[in-house]
């Protein structure tokens, strides 16, 4: 390709992004492209995407959920081996909150027959963190963030912590904060009052029956998993204190977490098709896994009810404790986890997650490369050597 | 590409597809090409197909299985977004029962390189479905549907309902029907006699024993398999009653359902090394999600028999009743289940079983998108109402 | 494309595999590459490579790992059909043991857009095998191998079986001859001294303690994590023998093999995070499914430390025996897989693993293929006709 037409394909390329013009985007993008994003960035954005649709839907899609901004290219320079680097700067806002942002950036382009077959991008992660912080006042839960613990506590107990559309939203603007948070080293999740939660709020259904109910409950679900996709991709291990009831979408607060400690007499239900409805809170992710297909099945069809000791059996929740014991060692195990080697943690809970789409060879190789990346921790040189003095280590959580 | 050409290449398409020429398919297709079929056809036809091979395996491939038909183009016209726009007719036959199809169709076809890269397909889906209906006689197996309740009864007992060339089809045939039956809310699976079933027919091996076994066996278990997948994919869920012994691929029958009850008494066992086969039925699929690989192992390898509430622990079997009892509430539950919102227990049937191959993320959506559509159900709406009223709903299944 | 455009092409590939030159690789191949390799090759290196990267890093660099070797075309012949048939020598040795490698090949390639799509490979794989066979000296293990049963034996009893280097490539080593030996019918794993094994050998995290330490551990882990991968792709099944302690990356012995007999008192746990590290051994691809993700997370996260009937009871084990039987049950289960129908063994095992990444309708298909292999095999005739006649079978593993 000529070095014009380079030219060319890329300010094609950043005029259909700016118009999120997804047949154009088709067009420039090769079926091999591939792009590989500053690692920094906030919401674990940074990473591979494999494919023109991977990028478009995982990356920039992600990216126009949480921020109003646009890339202006300022200028383009010929590398000797083909590529073309482009230099400029995103400008733009954060969707909740309103943060600016200004940031830099620096992409590597390759193409082949005559599309974008590479983008390699290079930018300053930091601000686009900073954008995030300028944060919305919350008010249907408390977070408190205090020695690398940060405690998130749903607070409408008069509805048994019902979800609305503020608690989604709520929820979403805390996993934001805390994913941009590199301070955080373990997160708690309980709820005020009689119950954990007991599902998405029936009166905002009841309020919006008939055509309204699908958008009312597409706007609700979407920060909601959002926040979940995000909690479950932290770098710090998540303690949930489960108590009075856990049903329906509320579940999800269960599946993110690494250790739930559920209170005696805690009820656990899905109840989604009493209502007709087929549920959320990625309870058919997580349920076919946790307790297989044979209770996932009678637990969603049957609307079978669990006490917390069957919900331990099942695999729901990790053990069970008096009631009044429930919130003193929910703290106790956080604040264990928050004392631990985050990083080592941080990539246990990634393996985990993404074990299930990968093939042993691959989740073989993930774990050298793991195991690699936490011996060149501080944590782990100075547990290596707390070990040979037979003294309890210390970690810093880098 | 010139007009003439992409008509050249459409006509191509139709005589390789009346050949079921694959080669020549490949070199047609262009390997980003992705497939959108008609949602109402049946045997779960309709959807994406990405790439040429899921769209020939998966679509043209199952049309073949089931009908003896061709696509006849009958006019070409351009569009000036450069897509090709055909119209037609498909004419032919279904292969088990004869029923005439004659359906007419609209195919969207866009290109790139010499290639086509897309085809949205739309056609009279009901005529499909009618097609089937013309059936065959059933002599293996029983079906009676009645007020939304499909029921199935095994009926060889002087075998123990042992699987043969004829049971296999009669339940391909039945599957068929309840899959294009858009009336059927639920599905009770029974065996008359001793046992549900011991599996595949000793007897059918012995008397084809040496060169004639692998193809006797593969065309005993080719609809065998595709009734399984056809059953697994209905949007009714599934009851089945095991009593006596379930045994080889005729555990099938158990997986492919969501609640299993099972008599006290009933063993459970795979038996396959003993004859020195690596078995069929789903088992290998099953088996490692409902009670894991360690298991799995032992069941297949050590040749376990498992009595009904081993089966139970395991997570083959919802729960355990007396042999005498097990008629009577097999049927309540299936009723309940065929009284229950359809369209959420079809989502929900569908989110669990594909499950297994989404990411997190995924899923997410997945969840999102399915409660958007059941929300829009007159169920749930009843269902809702009914709630804020404290009155028990009643689902139509729509 | 012209012949000699043709001709280029290939000699450029074998160039480049020479050179492990990635890029230009990726240049030469189509993105819809597809290759496939000799059934009968070591190492379950013969299969099907599904576009340029599985073939460069599963089947290429499989090869560079276990052999020097290089690919000299001595001919090219143009097929009427397009075609290019290359034909050549393999030569070089195999990089444990130093076997020669000297095996004629003939590669049938298809070009598309300058690039080549397809390889076909056909070589002589038994020599490739043999240069396998002139292993190294063992030390950190015992290998017997006698009437196909293969005996490995961990043997550093005063250090409780830790890994280290000579331990890692020990096992590869021995991993390797089985893999290249058909006449292993059943593989059984033990340990000498007072633990099956402690896991990583802390001595050698503690020499290595800061910038040496990621190196080392990848050093140790790569060869370690090939054996897991080539044990688990083994026709013959694996009996484990756990006793004393089961710990970190030594989980890996449990992994791979199908049925693990416990020693009473036998202790299991992960340890990873008391050293700030994320741990190897293939336990973040096994533990989710052997024990679903709740319990994965405390077990990693919690460091829980099981006993003999704790892990049983959550599927790390088939099932615990007092010690003073461990071994004499341990063989008999050995002897009697190796007595069993090995081909069926083997295609239940490859079934097993491969259906975590299959959706349904693949692994129905698989299923049915492999029953049509088995079918084939004279144990199955054999056994057969000894169920007819009432006979006990006996089976010659082939």
């Amino acid at each position: 390709m000529q070095r014009d037409e380079k030219e060319a394909v890329a300010a094609e390329l950043y005029r259909a992004l700016a118009r999120s013009d997804r047949k154009r985007l088709d067009e420039i993008l090769h079926p091999a492209f591939e792009g590989r994003t500053t690692e920094g960035l906030p919401l674990g954005l940074g990473g591979t995407y494999r494919g023109p649709d991977a990028m478009r839907r995982e990356f920039w899609g992600r990216i126009a959920r949480s921020y109003d901004a646009r890339a202006e290219p300022a200028e383009y320079r010929h590398l000797d081996d083909g590529h073309l680097l482009v230099t400029g700067r995103y400008v733009g806002e954060a969707r909740q909150g309103g943060g600016k942002l200004d940031a830099e950036f620096l992409h590597l382009l390759s193409f082949a027959e005559r599309r974008i077959t590479g983008l390699v991008q290079l930018t300053d992660s930091a601000r686009w963190a900073a954008a995030l912080q300028t944060g919305q006042t919350l008010s249907a839960l408390d977070l408190r963030v205090a020695d690398g613990l940060a405690q998130i506590r749903l607070d409408r107990p008069h509805v048994r912590n019902a979800f609305d559309q503020t608690t989604a939203d709520d929820l979403y603007e805390v996993a934001q904060r805390l994913a941009a948070d590199p301070d955080v080293r373990a997160v708690l999740i309980t709820g005020n009052g009689p119950a954990l939660t007991v599902g998405g709020d029936i009166a905002v259904f009841a309020d919006n029956a008939g055509a309204g109910l699908p958008g009312k409950l597409r706007r609700m679900i979407s920060p909601y998993h959002e926040a979940l996709r995000l909690l479950s991709r932290l770098d710090a291990p998540i303690v949930c204190a489960a108590h009075g009831a856990v049903a329906g979408g509320g579940l999800g607060l269960l599946y993110c977490a690494d250790i739930v400690l559920a209170a005696e007499g805690t009820k656990f239900a899905s109840g989604f098709t009493a209502i007709g409805l087929s549920g959320d809170g990625g309870n058919s992710w997580f349920l076919p896994r946790l307790v297989g297909p044979r209770r996932a099945a009678e637990f969603y069809l049957e609307q079978r009810v669990l006490d917390a000791h069957e919900a331990a059996e099942w695999g729901l929740v990790t053990r069970v404790l008096p009631a009044a014991e429930l919130a003193d060692e929910a703290l106790a195990v956080a604040r264990r986890l928050a004392a631990g080697p985050t990083r080592a943690h941080g990539e246990i809970r990634r393996l985990l997650r993404d074990s299930w789409s990968a093939t042993l060879s691959e989740q073989l190789t993930a774990e050298g490369d793991a195991v690699a990346r936490t011996a060149a921790t501080s944590d782990a040189s100075a547990a290596v050597a707390a070990f040979i003095d037979k003294r309890k280590p210390i970690f810093q959580g880098r």
